[in-house]
C-alpha cells in the first residue's frame, strides 16, 4: 500500500519547537512520507534562522515559500495570510500530499487549511480548542471548523472542539507535543549545559550559580501599540530583582517592532544590566536552559505547557495565555513592574512544584504519527448537530 | 456622532441578490454610511456584469478588486481567495471602515472574514448556521469563528451558531435578506413582465401561457469533475418534460467550465429544444420569471429559500442543498433523467403551496441595518464554553 | 560536464506553436535539459486547452502556474503580470535553471524575463527586435534590456537590438521557429486533412473545393474598447465575399471580452451564414487548414510570418502588425469592411506567391538548442556603448 | 483646463531625496495636481520611516501600499517587484493618473513602469541612460524602453537613451534633482547643525573639530553573499584612520542582511570604536552632515552625484557606481582595507575641489514640473529606427 503523504507546515520557530517530535514520529513511520514545507518566518534570519535549525535536526524541506509582507501592522498581517494562500496552493499541486497538518493558531495556520480546505485536501489540526481571548482565538477556532482531523493537547479542549459540532471520532486528545521534548530533556538532565560557551548572543556573561530567569515576551496582536510600553515594565521588574537574565527576542507578528525598539533603548540606556540576549536556541537547550532557572518570565506559552510537566515556576505576564489552562506553577500579574517583580521574586523562592501532566506526558508526537497513518482522511464534514 | 461606516463586500450575482434589501436598508439609515466594495466574478461579464445591475438599482462601488484567478479549479479557488485577502487588506486599510459585512459562505467571503479580522475590523456574517455537507459548510463554520456579529436566517441556525461557541447576545434571527425582494415582488404581482422583450439571452422564444419551467444549477464544489455529466441529465430530463425552460448559466465556481461544456454541446445538438438561456438577470425580474413558472428546477437556493415564502413548487436536485431546512414545496431528486422528469410532471401539476416565513418574512434587510446602527462593535470574543 | 538546464516558460497558444520545433531541439539535444512551464492562458480550457495539445506532441510540464487574473481589461493585464512574477519566482528558485527561455511579448513574457533577471538568472528571448507599436513594443523592448541572449527573427532585428545597446556577440540571426513547422508541414504536403472530421467547432459545415478563408482576428491591447466594432467590420467582409469560412476565437488578452461578443451576436443574427468556429487547433493541422485556402485574413502574425515562407495571399487588418517587415504576399488595409472585401476579393484571386525566407528557412529550432548548448551564459551587461 | 494628474511613486528613502524637489515643484505648479503614491521600504521603520519625513516636509500620500516580502534574497526582490505591480495596478485604476513618474533602477521602478505600461498609461522615467553594469542597469534600461518622457541628468545619458532607440524629443537633459537640495543646502550654508543633538542613533558621541567621515555603503544585488565580507573591509579601513564616523544603514535589497549583521558584529567587537550610526536622517541635514565632512566613504550615489557640484572629497569603493560618469572629486577602490585607508587618508587632506555640474545646476525640480506640465502625453511609441 502507498504510504500517505503529510505535509507539515512549518511557519515560525514556535512552530517548529511545538511540533518536532511529531515530525520525527512521521519520518520515522513505514506507514508516512513527510512532505516538510518551511514557510514564511521560520526562513527568515531575524526571526532566529530556524530552517538553519530544522536542517542540523535532520529535516529537509520539501519546499520553502517566503511569503512575509514585511511592516508588522495588522495590514501586512493580513497581506502575508492572502500571500500565503496564494503560494501555498501551488505549492500544494505540485506535492499531492494526501493530509495537510497545521499548528496551532498562527495567520500563516490559517492560510494552510484554507487553502487546503478549497484544494479538497484532509487538514489535521494541532492544538485546536484552546481559549486564548485575542484574533488568535477566533483563528484557532475558524481552523477548527476547516479541519477535518484534530490533534488536541487536554481533555477540556477536545470538549470544545466537540462542543463546537465536530465529529467525536476525529476528535484526538494526543497530549501538545511541545512537551514530548521537554520530557525527554528533562529524563536526560541538563548538566554540562552552558549557555554562554554554546551560543553568542548579546550582552554580558555572568555567573549562573546564583539563580537566573528567562524571559520571553510577545507582543499581543490586538494590542499591538502597546508593545513597547509592555516591554518596558517587563524590563524594569527584570532589572530590578538582582537576578540576572537570558531575554529572547520576540516573534514576528504585529507589535514586534515596537518590542524590539524598546529592548535596544533599554540596553542602551542600561549597559551595566545583567541580561544576555539571544534570537532563538535549539529547542532542546532553551528547555536545559529553563531547567536551570529559577523562573520564566513572560507571556510564552512555553510557561504554561512544557513548563506545567516540569514544576517550573512560572510568572506570566498579561493577556497573551488568558483563559489558557494552567497548574499550579503558574503566578498571573498584569504589564506593572512592581507587580511583575513581586511575582518574581516569590516564584524563585519555589525551587520546582511537582509536574503536572495537563498538556501531555511526552507521547504526542507518536500518537499523532500513528492517527495520521491509520485514521480514516476525508474532507466532506457536516456539523454534528 | 459619526455615522458607523459598514464595508459591505459584494462578490458574486447570488449574494447581490442575498443582500440588496440590506444595501437599501443600510444606505437609508441616517446612523449609516455605506462602503460598498464589489469584487471578483460580481466584476465579470461573463457571470453577468453585476456590477451594472447595481449601479442600475442606484449603488456606486466605493472600490473594486479584480481578483479572480481563472481556470476554476479547486486550486485556482484557493488563489483567488489569497489574492483577495491581499487586496481587501489594502482596500479596508483605505476606507477604515468600523464594521465589515459578508455573506453566507463563498470563498471571497473567507477572504473578506479573515482579512477584517487580521485588521482587527469587526465582522459581521449573514447566513451563518446553516448546513450543506460540502466545502461551503466548512467555509460558513469558519466565517462564523471568524465574526462578532451574526445575523442568521432561521431559529435552527441562531442555535448551531450558539453551540458552536458564539455569545446569544451577537446571534440575530433576521431572517435573510433574499426574501425580501422576493417578498417585495409577490406583494407587487409579476404581471407585464416579458422575459423575451426584456432579456436578449440566446436560444428560441415560445409561448408561456402553456406554462414553463425555471432551471438553475451550478457546479458542486466536491464534485466538480461530475458537473458536466449532472447537468446533462438535467438538460435531458427538462428536455423531455414537454415544457419550455428558461435557463441560467452558473456561478463561477470549481466545475463551471464543465457545467458550461455541457449546456453548449447540448444546444448543438437539440437546435429543437424550447429552453431559453440567460446569462443573468436583474433580481426582481428572475423572482417575477419564477412566479409565473410552474416549477423551479436545479440546485439553487432559491428553490429552498425564496421559495418557501412564495409556495413555488420546487425540483431539487442533487446535495448542494443537503442539510438546509427546507418546506413543504420542495421535492429532492438525485442526478438522474428519469427521477428529475417524474418529480417535474408531479410539482408542475400542483400550482401553489403556502407560503412558509421559515427563512424570513420579508423585512431582513431593515433589521440587519436596525443592528449594524446599534450592535455594539467589537473584535476581542472568546468561545462561550 | 552536467547538461544546462533550460527553463522555457510557455504561457499562451500561439507562444507554443511559436517555439515548438525549439523545445523538441532542445529535449533531443545530449547537452541540454528541457524544463517546460507551463502558466497562464495555455492552462485554460476557454483558450484551447493548449497544454493537452502539448502533451499530444510528447511534453510534460516540470510545474505549471494559474496566474491569469479574470477580467481582461488593461487593469487585469497588469495584475495578471505581477502575479506571475511572484509565483515564477518561486517557480525558478525550485527549477534552479542555468538559463530561462522567454518568448515573444506577451505581459507573461514580462514576468518571465523580469523575475528571472532578479533572481541573477540568464534570460534569452526568441523574437526581439521587431517593431509593432502596441504595448506589445514598449514590452518586447524593454525584455530585450532584461535578457542576455537574443534569438532573433530577421536581419534588421539583429540589426535594432544591437543599436539598442547590446553586446552584437549576444544577438543571433536564428529564423523564427514557428517558420519550422511550416515548412516542415509544406514539405509533407496537406492533401488528405479534413478540418471538420478532425475538429468539432462550431457553425455549418461546407464545401472547401470552391475555396475558402482563414480568419484570425485578434484585440489591439491598446484599443481594446474597439475590439467589438473592429471585428464587426471582418465578419460582414467575410460573410460577404462569397467565400466560406474558418475562424478562430481570439487570445486572451484586454479586449478579448469584446471580439468573442461580436463574434457571438454575428452568429446569432446570421445564422445562415458559411462560417465555422474553432477555439484552437494543433499548429500542425492549422497549416494545413491555411495550405488549402485561397487567403488568410485578420491580424494574426502567422499571416506575416509564416505565410512569408509559404507564398500564402494575406489579408492584414489594422495596426496589430504595422511596422513588422513583411514579404510581398501582404496586403494591408484599415478595419473598414469595404476593403477588407476588396482585398479579399483581390487576394483570393492570387494562388500562390513565391515562397520568402524573411523570418527564416526552417531550421530555428536547431540552432536555437545548439546555441543553449554552447554560448556563454551570463547575467551581467552594461549598455555596449 | 484640469490640471493633470502626475502620480509619483516613492518606495525608497534614497529615492525621495532624489524627487523631493521635483515632488515639490510638482505640488506648487498651477497646472499639475500631485498624487504621492508611498510604497514599499519607504513605510518600513527599519528603513528609516521615510513616510515620516516626508510627512514633516509637508507631504502626504494619496496611498499606500505595503509590498516588501521580507527576505532580502533575490528570489523576494522579484516576488516584491510582483507583489507590487499587482497593487500598484489597483492603486493606479482608484487615482486614474495622467501620467506616472518613476524613479532610478530599483525593482520598484520595474513595478511602477510595467503596471502603468500594461494599464495605458504615459510614464516618466527620472535618471535613465546611466550605466552601472548590474542587475540595476538591466532594469533601468528595460524603464527606459517602458518609458514615454525621460528626464535624464547628463548629456552622456541623453545620448545613450536616444541611441536605445527612444525619440529626441522625448528625451530632456533636466540634470538630476537629487542635486537640487544639495546646491540648496550649499548656497545656506551648514554651520550650528549639530547631528548628536538633532539625531539619537547609536554610539559614542566625538569632537567634530578634528575632522570626520561620513559612511555609507550598500550591498551590490549581484554579490549579495559577499555584502558582510565587504562592509568589514570598510568598517576596518575606517576604523584606522584615527577619524570619527558618521555611519547609515543600508538601504533594503538583497545582501542588506549580510550588511548589517557585519555592522553589528563589528560594534560588539569594538566598543571603543568612534563611529556613530544612524538609520537616516532628513536629506539636509544629511547634506549638512556631509557639508562638515572631510571625506564621504562607501558606494552611494551621493558620492557620485551630488558631491560633485559641491566639490566633496570622495572615496567610492567596489563595482555599485561602476560606469556613471564622474568629476575629479572621486577616488575609485577596490573592497580592500589596505586600499580604502590610503585613499581616505589622500582624500581627507584636499579639503575642497572646485564644483562641476556634471549631474545638474540645482534646478532640475523645477524643469521637471515644467516638463509634466506642458510635454504632449502618449502611451504608443515605436522605435526611433
Amino acid at each position: 500500500m502507498r504510504r500517505r503523504r503529510v505535509c507539515v507546515v512549518v511557519t515560525a520557530r514556535p512552530s517548529y519547537a511545538r511540533i518536532r517530535s511529531a515530525l520525527r514520529a512521521i519520518a520515522a513511520h513505514d506507514g508516512l512520507e513527510l512532505q516538510l514545507l518551511v514557510a514564511a518566518s521560520a526562513l527568515l534570519s531575524r526571526y532566529g534562522d530556524t530552517l538553519d535549525v530544522m536542517r542540523a535536526d535532520g529535516f529537509e524541506p520539501a519546499a520553502r515559500v517566503y511569503m512575509v509582507v514585511e511592516g508588522e501592522t495588522p495590514l501586512t498581517s493580513a497581506k502575508t495570510t492572502g500571500l500565503g494562500m496564494v503560494e501555498l496552493a501551488t505549492q500544494f499541486d505540485n506535492l499531492q500530499p494526501d493530509v495537510v497538518v497545521t499548528i496551532a493558531d498562527r495567520y500563516e495556520t490559517l492560510a494552510t487549511a484554507a487553502a487546503a480546505s478549497y484544494m479538497n485536501l484532509p487538514v489535521a489540526h494541532v492544538q485546536g480548542g484552546e481559549v486564548t481571548g485575542s484574533i488568535d482565538e477566533k483563528v484557532r477556532h475558524a481552523v477548527t471548523k476547516l479541519s477535518n482531523l484534530h490533534f488536541v493537547s487536554t481533555e477540556l479542549s477536545r470538549e470544545r472542539v466537540i462542543r463546537m459540532g465536530e465529529e467525536p471520532d476525529t476528535v484526538h486528545v494526543t497530549g501538545c507535543p511541545s512537551i514530548d521534548l521537554a520530557a525527554d530533556v528533562a529524563r536526560a538532565g541538563a548538566e554540562g549545559f552552558d549557555p554562554f560557551a554554546r551560543y553568542g548572543g548579546v550582552g554580558p556573561a555572568f555567573d549562573r550559580a546564583g539563580g537566573y530567569l528567562v524571559v520571553l515576551q510577545h507582543p499581543v496582536t490586538t494590542e499591538h501599540e502597546e508593545a513597547r510600553a509592555q516591554v518596558e515594565e517587563t524590563l524594569a521588574a527584570v532589572h530590578a530583582s538582582g537576578l540576572p537574565a537570558f531575554w529572547f527576542w520576540p516573534n514576528v507578528d504585529a507589535g514586534s517592532d515596537g518590542t524590539s525598539k524598546g529592548i535596544r533603548i533599554f540596553r542602551e540606556r542600561h549597559p551595566e544590566c545583567r541580561i544576555h540576549f539571544y534570537r532563538n536556541m535549539a529547542p532542546d537547550d532553551f528547555v536545559r536552559l529553563a531547567l536551570g532557572s529559577r523562573c520564566v518570565v513572560g507571556n510564552s506559552s512555553f510557561g504554561i505547557r512544557e513548563s506545567a510537566l516540569l514544576g517550573l515556576p512560572v510568572v506570566n505576564i498579561g493577556s497573551r495565555q488568558q483563559g489558557r489552562e494552567r497548574a499550579a506553577n503558574v503566578a498571573d500579574v498584569a504589564h506593572d513592574r512592581a507587580a511583575i517583580g513581586a511575582a518574581i521574586a516569590r516564584q524563585a523562592a519555589v525551587g520546582r512544584y511537582p509536574g503536572d501532566p495537563l498538556y501531555g506526558r511526552g507521547d504526542a508526537g507518536e500518537r499523532i504519527a500513528a492517527l495520521l497513518a491509520t485514521a480514516p482522511l476525508q474532507v466532506e464534514k457536516r456539523l454534528a448537530y
